[in-house]
């Protein structure tokens, strides 16, 4: 506790934008149906789809000092991620952090805890996904740290991973491996491309993916 | 476990519309209070409203082959409806199934379980009502059953009832008593909109339900 | 159980409207971090921003009865609360009495229970914060209490406190303090606007509060 | 609903003491992993292992009074099981109505809701599955149905069936299947013994099961 | 916030120890079914049966200060009562402060947040009723109050209040009240006795409270 | 996924035995309050207090095929320890696995599912620490991992770290750094020896830790 690390690596531009446009379903199963954060996280509004390079933060419960020395650390294109040292659903982020963090060019909020303010940053169009949406104030007393390795909603973050968001919730796919999952998000969106036109066309997913046979073999019964 | 029941009956399209039009809690209402799935059952997206007959899913948890299965069984208007075997809250339909049930004229999902890919869901206008929106994805490797009764969402399903949802939630309708519920549900639409002119008029529920003697002799006091 | 207080205080109209404009959050701080109902009070559609006198409902578990004999002890500018005697998330309300109450002047109801018929309150704009959606019916059989003390998702709440309620959430201000809560509340937009647009143009929190020095007292290490 | 059903069939006692004996999670696997309740039904002390006929009371929430009538329905041997109409985690049951339903020969008491007078049960040995200890009361003012068809807890029950219920929860067997079930639960005690005999002298499961070679055939790898 | 009150009104110890020989569930009722704790207050061990003033604390999420500061302000037969300023499940209190509470003849906790050292708790038969058993820790650099009134659990304390609690759970009764309480708490012990005897011999609650014939005006059908 | 790590490193048993020696709540504050287990995870029964090296196992929800895999690599001393890929409450584990585990030496179960067959693992002293009781029956389809880093209930555990467990809950501590917590675990056991000494004999926590300066400089008042 009371560690701030100032630098750290991210992955590549190009990397984290063809992550965001797969998606949060697509790269998770890319990745071995790995890094899905927990569905309790929510965004605040409909159809956001970011990505971008993980600032963490570790917080005590009810106390939202590390935000500030965060934004600090935050560059163009991050993604404030930030996990309490214990649960905890109070409003640690309202809009006068998101300007500050808008400011120095934040894509958005990830918070294992709440969120308040949500009708302006929904007008401002920062994003968050949250365990709460709650208007109770938070505290300026206890250190945490930024930047160090932490679980967020049942998730493994390092800081610099990638973070992807959308409507479906959030991903965190490994910096080391970002651009190695790009190809293989991108390499099943195309398939995807492929089955969706036959799919719409009246063909089965028991025919396109050949189960018919396997299914026979497990014993189902049709009557 | 393992059986796919290929014929089943169904209640008349123009019965299935007016409990449509009549929307849930009415029809709640109507059947003497019976019949709703959990609150948890949620709709992705608001203003939809259908209804339309049950094709049941039995699954496992984490495992959605038998709604490639299911689909196969679909008629036009028909409503997948799916209860895992134990709870889970995994993405198990997403945007690829969505358009193969499209395709087969299928009006919506309804899963005790999660649903991924809600933006494209939305944009398809494919409604969904689930207990998670959540991107985590399943196997195929374990049989479950097609057109049996389920329980789902504390409530008992028969495959080919008449599933009703919108906004409010999901209410199932026995296919033996659909004819009977739909005039009774019609019945109170029309009674309640004799009530809403008076009330929007300003009497009172007090006067037009006469409860003031009933208050009174219950031992309500005034002070 | 079973009293109708029929004439209750209320704060003044223009204190009322001070109080809705500065919504939620800073109404929440300016009164000391109290007040807040719990975060489960959710709003059935986003947007509305309201606040009024409550007159309460002690309600026991899937009996709506007392809502009726609510309707009429509203004046024009009410807002609906309704506590019920043990946890219920039954759907206590829908459209026929949300007519009734705005042919009274009530702005909205909050409710630690379940609200139905939301796609008809959404649209005619009666705002809704309530702890379920859910189409299940109530009975009228057994008396409660109206405009007594009740605690409501944790808040305690007397007849005639100040509701506001907004897209965070739900906050009780005390009748007797509602004038003093807006000179506060109105200071602390006024304060916040000074820092948002310090915090637009790229200063950081830990300057305008200068809270470097003391973050180096407790210990912080940047490394 | 306010319907009571006085003749209803039982399965033999010597085919419910085998289930007993059986355990609960013996006889879920014995009839295809179905059946039971779901987790939140637990016990409220430890060490009770009990089967019986279904007296089934369907109630509204925070409303005990078919209990009353429930009890008159009882046979020695019999188990209460008591499923709210909706969500209610009420104290319906108590020492007293323990009393009077062990006068009868009762067994014990399932309910999806809550149940008070803990300590006394306890010293009663009158064993209770439950959702939660509350001791909220109820009230006697509407009606409900005993022995109809009801859903408890997520599981489908019918007057009559057999209920397990041990340590592990509760689980529901079909009166008509019930002679079946017991065969193939023993069957099940039987095959587990030798294979706990083998375990406990140290051979693996890998060994006994010999699933070696389909770990292998999936593509497990060691490293 | 920040306050502490140093002296409080108490009830007298006679009516205080017959409302401990009445338990929860008699007291709540014979108080009109008011002033129950919500169900997630449970007892770390069963068997624990006391009634004692309130010496309440309004404490920070994660921040225990409070507690050392309240235990001044103990005397003799007094319980602690913790509310949380928001929900917080971390480990306020653990055998130390156990310790101390106990050596100002404290005569147990109500908290409704976590506990920890349960084990040690047990073995001293310091009984607490807690939301949660977890061992995070908290800080203590967050001002609270101490005898002030609260909101604890959804019931509102005010500090002098009798609590009484049992396996069943907690409930609190008014100071002012509390005579009047035991006498009516004591009254229904006495007519359950009576009442017990009868059920214990075979009589049904249908016959003893005459309910035969209200249910038949009700419409129940026996069939 | 489908991978088993044969070799891990485990600390020393003499320091694993001082561990469990201090505990669970003294543990996690002498790694500076970190390492806990989420609250849910409670045990089947109390008074057992334990520490091991974690055999770690990914599983897929509903499918318990590799703790067969996982109890061939337990050495003597191991605790087993279960993460599954999603949120699952299933009966992964029962009396048989217990007794092949206890045939190898293992201590015990840490698992963020269910558990099942409680009686008779409570009889056999194999103590488990879940998230549910539940007797759901699980498949064998689905590959998962031994000895990989993994998430349990929030916290981040490798293979070979020390669980320690006890009736607080669970924590994990890394296996580097196990005797140093265990020197820093002892140094607060010793410290908390004296405290408790002092404080059983009246004195104040508000002496002991000299906390009444700091008290009033935040602005305390006695009143």
């Amino acid at each position: 506790m009371g560690v701030v690390v100032q630098t750290i690596e991210r992955a590549k531009d190009s990397v984290i934008e063809r992550l965001a446009a797969c998606g949060v379903a697509t790269v998770h199963e890319a990745q071995g149906r790995t890094g899905l954060l927990a569905s309790h996280m929510r965004p605040i509004y409909c159809g956001a789809r970011i990505a971008g390079s993980a600032v963490t933060i570790s917080a005590p419960p009810g106390d939202n000092w590390m935000i500030h020395v965060a934004i600090e650390q935050l560059q163009a294109g991050d993604i404030l991620l930030l996990a309490p040292t214990s649960p905890c659903e109070d409003g640690y982020f309202g809009d006068l952090l998101a300007t500050s963090a808008m400011a120095r060019g934040c894509k958005g909020l990830v918070i294992d805890a709440g969120v308040r303010d949500v009708a302006d940053l929904t007008q401002m169009r920062f994003p968050v996904w949250s365990k709460a949406i709650f208007a109770q104030g938070t505290v300026k007393e206890t250190l945490g740290s930024v930047n160090v390795p932490v679980v967020c909603a049942g998730a493994s973050v390092n800081p610099g991973d990638v973070i992807v968001a959308d409507d479906d919730g959030v991903c965190v796919v490994r910096r080391e491996a970002a651009g190695e999952i790009a190809d293989k998000a991108e390499a099943r969106v195309a398939a995807e491309d492929e089955k969706r036109t036959r799919m719409a066309a009246g063909e089965l997913g028991l025919d396109i993916y050949k189960m018919r046979e396997r299914l026979a073999a497990k014993g189902l019964k049709y009557i």
